[in-house]
């Protein structure tokens, strides 16, 4: 899909096709259409980013808890969006043992429970092994540092999503 | 409902409920679910009214992006979301004749194009020989004003729906 395709959408063409960017954030798509038209594909990025960025803390926040738990109750259960169904299963989430799913469980909540938002990983760029380790580092981080942190992860996300939606390199994106 | 019982719930519950008072845009009910525990029940609204004030302009677009057009397709189709349908149709925009729905979809499309998203407008504080009249007068307003009226609108519909899910008289909200 190249730049003059995204600028000719209607609201409701774009948000169809980049509503799930965010995960379950609608309104972060519907915001970034609002600033068309966009230089090229690079720019369209750009402006994701720049709005999560602006956004008061809380909001920022709110994205975080938009996000499923990795290796949750949703993966299990098939409710997920179809690209975290895509992301945590290639990652190997769906074929974890039982007792490092409950290991995973165990830590998602304290992570929950001492942050107020889930843990937000790009499993695309991960493994099943990495995970339950990456979450422990993580626990240990001060909250301002992990908010930071969980943030660049939904960027990441983002930028692979985009990559995919748009059939570009995201290497170059 | 009271102050303690909406404190006490958490993420998913106080979403599930709460999701809906900004138009499919539970992102600002999670938002604000992370700045508990609230003193009342005017304080919660506070909470709503505050980051809808605090979004960069394109997010504050962007929530009325997200409504629906007023006696558009969806209200015809029976897609709207359920606390719309309602306003809608107690507003009578359900009973118009096949004239006032053409006008009506004429109106929202001159709107839509000169502003960048739909009209909105608290259905259950008028009524449908109004809604043309009002449409007709904001669309010759400057978008700075336009964009201020239509999030004042956004934050009474709001305010509304709060009192219902609360059980509160909206006065008081």
């Amino acid at each position: 899909m190249d730049i003059e395709k995204v600028n000719s959408m209607d609201f409701g063409e774009f948000v169809d096709v980049f509503g799930n960017v965010i995960e379950r954030c609608p309104l972060i798509a519907a915001a970034v259409q609002s600033q068309r038209p966009f230089s090229d594909l690079q720019d369209l990025k750009k402006h994701f980013f720049a709005l999560i960025d602006a956004l008061p803390q809380p909001g920022q926040e709110g994205i975080l808890r938009c996000r499923p738990d990795l290796a949750g109750r949703e993966l299990q259960r098939g409710t997920l969006a179809a690209e975290s169904q895509r992301e945590q299963s290639g990652a190997g989430l769906t074929s974890l043992g039982a007792d490092e799913m409950r290991r995973l469980a165990e830590l998602n909540a304290q992570y929950r429970a001492r942050f107020g938002f889930p843990l937000v990983l790009a499993a695309r760029l991960s493994d099943s092994a990495a995970v339950p380790r990456e979450l422990e580092r993580r626990l240990r981080c001060p909250p301002a540092q992990e908010l930071r942190t969980a943030l660049g992860e939904v960027k990441k996300i983002g930028r692979l999503r985009l990559a995919d939606l748009l059939g570009a390199d995201p290497a170059k994106l």
